[in-house]
């Protein structure tokens, strides 16, 4: 078995030899610059994970991994567009440092070179049912975007939405990750479906703890300011709880803390909302909830019929991102 | 074999069937109203008219030329964003009656389901080839507009690369519809290479007899205003071919016309725009380039191993399309 970190160089060292074309330059080089810009290419070493865990070479998913990488970038470019976000990592989005059009096909043309790493699978027996997942996963993708987008118009969202919101927009690319790679190294379908559900439940695990290290991180080691999301009003997962569970008064007192019309001082603002929170014992409930998650994912993990020492490398790679403190 | 007109009856019949999901409608709903602007499906048409030329059932071909139909329509709700246009076929387009978010999105989705459809082909033994041709002509589309957006910021362009960019924006997808067709309904790969290049060379014609009509149609059958391209400046063949044999005085005036900065009356800079074209009999210039490509797309065709009274309703159709005056 490979090490984490070997698989990030195998991925790394592939993603090197993938050169889009020279020209257009125009229409290229924003695809060169977002992959540039550091991701941590966690889901595309998922996929390799997931090869090898199912007893296959991590090299056959390597083409479904890359296909994974550029459709998350793809749908990076074209999230900033519709978050009008001037900053990806520290450095300007695409169509910041170039304009709304460069954003717009760029990215179109990254999700069609997606299907093209894809459609290079070595096992092409499997193309169809590979295709199947990625078409499933990406359109899931499409519909969590614009449930985001519809949440932040609405004033009333239940925790049941949000959690489908966030399964479609972060956590099924996870999961279709592992189950491409698996069903790439000529997997069951089965064992598949399973670490599926294993991405699935866990990317839903992470996203709740996001929201909760955004709020209760550490700022000394959080690498972005802590009660960001308070200062944004972002219905997260905390408030949601905080709503469905406060009293009619300290419900009101929260709608308007977040309501962007309302003037505060930022700090003061992130105190009381936190205080709110808190009176609810709000994070140790989210903490039940995405223990909850967790639990279930690593069920579906054991489930798949391989050996345990061939599982380690991925549930050790998981527990630890599902505990880190930034 | 089926008339041209039973072929479009197959596949509106088709269409009807391929609904989007009902949630969530934001997303969705662009993508129907995009498809009920009533295009005239002559590219999903050439699909199943390929799969009947090639011996085939045309019904094997109609998931394949949904996706064509679905990736054109993904490529008209993008363009119209960066090319800022308020209407598509007298209609709101997508981004006006919406929103830019809208248009970005359900253009993303709309891709994805092309490929979608595109998994749907009946022989499965045939994808790997569908998806590369598919593929192919998509980045070939994408880089077309590229060129597209950076002839029109740029002082000269020269008439191979006008053709070039055509041949990527606009032929190659009708030849891609064609050997897509094909392939579906189990055609030889040279055949379906013939017919992609009848398709491309055919798609080339067609954009250079669109630039003659626009200048040269007659006001009475022509569906828009005669002299519309001149009026947006546009370089057109007519234009390069003009720049290309001009005196260099002639040149100047002719660059002088075109510059959005001169102030001048529509109808007499038309005029005085054609007067140039005439001086040069480019207009018939332009004709002998057209004849030139619809003579090599009918050898393609020509070369196809399959009797002739099998081609004989694709070979009418796109007769009757470059030789029509509106």
């Amino acid at each position: 078995m490979h090490s984490f970190s070997e698989i990030l160089d195998q991925l790394n060292a592939f993603g090197k030899e993938q050169s889009f074309p020279k020209a257009p330059a125009e229409l290229y080089e924003p695809c060169d610059y977002i992959l540039s810009l550091g991701g941590k290419r966690l889901r595309p070493a998922l996929a390799l994970m997931a090869a090898e865990l199912v007893g296959g070479d991590p090299g056959l998913a390597l083409h479904p991994a890359w296909a994974v990488e550029l459709f998350h970038n793809f749908s990076l470019i074209h999230d900033d567009i519709m978050d009008a976000a001037p900053l990806r990592r520290g450095q300007p989005t695409v169509h910041m440092r170039w304009d709304l059009t460069t954003g717009i096909l760029s990215g179109d043309v990254m999700l069609i070179y997606a299907y093209q790493h894809l459609a290079q699978t070595p096992k092409q027996e499997v193309l169809p049912q590979l295709l199947e997942v990625f078409n499933r996963v990406a359109i899931g993708v499409c519909e969590g975007q614009q449930l985001d987008i519809n949440f932040e118009k609405r004033a009333e969202v239940s925790l049941e939405e949000y959690l489908y919101m966030i399964e479609l927009k972060t956590a099924v690319l996870l999961g279709g990750a592992l189950e491409m790679g698996a069903l790439a190294a000529g997997s069951t379908a089965q064992d598949a479906a399973l670490l599926y559900d294993f991405g699935r439940l866990a990317g839903i695990a992470f996203q709740i703890q996001d929201d909760l290290l955004d709020t209760y991180g550490d700022p000394g080691t959080f690498g972005k300011q802590v009660g960001g999301d308070i200062l944004q009003n972002k219905k997260t997962f905390l408030v949601l709880k905080t709503l469905e569970i406060a009293s009619e008064t300290d419900a009101s007192a929260l709608r308007q803390l977040l309501n962007p019309a309302t003037q505060q001082e930022p700090e003061s603002k992130i105190a009381a909302v936190r205080s709110l929170f808190d009176k609810y014992q709000v994070p140790a409930l989210v903490q039940t909830e995405k223990a909850r998650f967790e639990q279930k994912a690593f069920e579906a993990l054991a489930a798949v019929s391989a050996p345990d020492s061939r599982k380690e490398v991925l549930r050790s790679m998981v527990a630890e991102l599902l505990h880190r403190q930034k």
